[in-house]
């Protein structure tokens, strides 16, 4: 099978975003949405902070009072006390604690530092002067009830959950996660529990795209095989993308004389493109059927890793989040080329100051190379010389 | 309660290595254990490849007879085909592809494009010569059986998992996750799930704890409320304790009146420390009861997720893979200083170049003001200026 005209690295984003399906949302328990993509804002239901609040351990008061040289103490009032009020007489003051309400009618908080006390007298101590609003939280200053505290789209770590808690979520709404099936080919591959023949390996592509969806947050659901015989298996390849919103093909999309899988995913879906202008994964493709994906990756083990790495990986954030991600961009360790008119996906590591060292591989026959490798620097084609001060998109194995 | 001397941030870790307990480890299956890390080397059961491996799709033969212009195909292998055999007689060939095992006698694999084919004549195009060994890639070049081909200690992703895979682990040993309990505290706080009086706020601090640690991949089993009340709740926090491997509190550690936290673990527990030279969370505590860990975080939003984030999750990191692990140090996007004795963890958002812009947070009494933050950055103290040039340790909320 000959491939059509590779397509740029430029223009794979495209034409993988022109059929994105946008899935329906769903609600899930607040404690299993970290790592989910919030698909709703979460908006206050309350100011921020809700009351004027005291920001010190030490005494509310009036500023003015001061002035009397001491203060007389007519109440405590801790976080979580309710409303407290400070008498109409001057020199009067309530003990507070970080966190209370203001008691009604104070107008300053001294911390304890500041004073000594003598039962139910404090002092001021020498040198320290107080002003109005000193110590206090006010009411609203850090949002209004109904103010957009998180936006959808945004990814949940522990701010977002945070603030969906302080807002009242037990839930939240996310994407409906995509059921993702792995399959893949070659004759020459065993289960991992058995020992192989002398010409035959263990399956390992599929326990590495497992692995690298699983870490981005879209755990598949299903795993198999497929022979090298066609009649038998087309069968089951339609079977499978009729039943998963996504399909990751590893092997059988070159051009040798096995390769069966371009020719039967041209039978029950849509070509979107084969062959892409990348080094390693040239024969890279991907086909749609109605609102099913087919990725179909190439069998060799680094050029499986590097299409899940970078391009499912993307192409499953953009399908939850609605925005294709920007990859970080990091600095390589030192001078970069690529004379080739395909783009290169270097595997790097990171050292000290989170910079790219490009790691030699010998091959891309095994995951042994790999060892010790970061991720991929995405080197664009015809590029003679690199400097190291060039930052470059970076995909790392793990996000 | 007053605070014994601060400990300095740089003595923390020894510290808390100190009382580091290693877990037993155990078996999971392979398709669960991205993320975590490995207990045991995995080892090569078989050499790398194990067999003189085909890397082209097109022709195995000898280089010596490519003098006499064509070869006469006499045979196909494919990956997955037992080992073929090239004829002794010169001038023959047999078609191979790629990952198939070399047949026995041939020395070079000339691939398709050198080649033009006639019925089952083929000949090498003009400007092609063929060189021994080309195209091979040799058994045990990659690794020898039992070569060791990832340590124990490492963090497992997809290279990780295809290798294991590839050696044929359906299951991996990695360390028994912790059971991790989570106690808030704080009379003003209501259950996510009600509407707060005025003087109330909702549990968010167990939250954002909570996702801090199952985003490290240190899910909590179990999360709690106490009441401000020590005399009933010294119990709880005694139970909690003795049927969690680790116990993470957030308030009620610092010096207000109602601060009963330190008093009752001093009660049931050995204090290791009990305030740290650091802003935000200056009143961070740890204690120990046998092989038991009890965090005692400060129960202000922002010191709760920065003591979860610079000290927790690296604890858990060094009890699960035996090395306390290393922040990544990055740069500051401008100049920053500390004139103060405490070492300062500023909250940060990464911009262009993987650099951190330091974000100005009004107070640390709401986690709307880490909206946008990405985590913190380390300040030593006492620093007059720092340049942008110089890398700072950097604690990601999400690792």
């Amino acid at each position: 099978m000959k491939l059509p005209p590779l397509v740029p690295v430029s223009e794979v984003r495209a034409l993988l975003e022109s059929i994105l399906v946008r899935p329906e949302t769903v609600s899930i328990p607040l404690d299993e949405a970290s790592g989910k993509t919030l698909a709703e804002p979460i908006t206050a239901d309350r100011d921020g902070p809700p009351y004027d609040r005291v920001m010190m351990d030490g005494y509310a008061l009036r500023a003015k009072d001061s002035k009397h040289g001491g203060f007389e103490l007519t109440g405590t009032s801790v976080a979580g006390s309710a409303l407290a009020k400070l008498g109409n007489e001057p020199g009067v003051a309530v003990e507070v604690m970080t966190g209370a309400i203001l008691p009604v009618g104070a107008d300053a908080v001294v911390p304890y530092e500041w004073t000594v006390r003598e039962g139910s007298r404090i002092k001021l101590l020498e040198g320290f002067a107080v002003e109005q609003d000193q110590f206090i939280h006010f009411q609203g200053s850090d949002y209004k009830d109904g103010d957009v505290l998180t936006e959808g789209g945004t990814s949940i770590g522990p701010v977002e959950t945070a603030i969906a808690a302080t807002c009242g979520h037990l839930t939240v709404k996310v994407s409906r996660p995509p059921k993702i099936a792995i399959l893949s080919t070659g004759d020459e591959l065993v289960p991992i529990s058995e020992t192989p023949k002398e010409h035959q390996l263990r399956q390992s592509n599929a326990s590495a795209i497992q692995s690298t969806l699983a870490l981005a947050g879209f755990p598949p659901e299903y795993s198999s095989h497929l022979t090298d015989e066609a009649k038998t298996e087309a069968e089951r390849l339609t079977a499978c993308i009729s039943s998963h919103e996504i399909t990751v093909i590893s092997g059988g999309v070159s051009k040798g004389t096995r390769d069966w899988i371009p020719g039967a995913l041209d039978h029950c879906a849509k070509r979107l493109f084969h062959g892409v202008a990348q080094s390693p994964g040239k024969p890279f493709g991907v086909w749609t059927a109605g609102d099913r994906t087919i990725f179909a990756l190439p069998g060799n083990p680094v050029s499986t890793i590097v299409g899940a790495t970078r391009w499912v990986v993307p192409f499953l954030q953009a399908r939850t989040s609605g925005i294709w991600p920007t990859p970080p961009k990091i600095l390589p360790s030192d001078n970069v080329e690529n004379r080739t008119e395909m783009t290169r996906f270097h595997p790097v590591r990171l050292i000290e100051g989170n910079k790219a060292e490009p790691v030699k591989i010998r091959n891309s026959g095994d995951f042994a190379n790999l060892v010790a490798t970061n991720g991929i620097l995405e080197i664009p084609p015809n590029s003679v010389k690199i400097e190291p001060s060039t930052p470059l998109p970076y995909f790392p194995w793990t996000p």
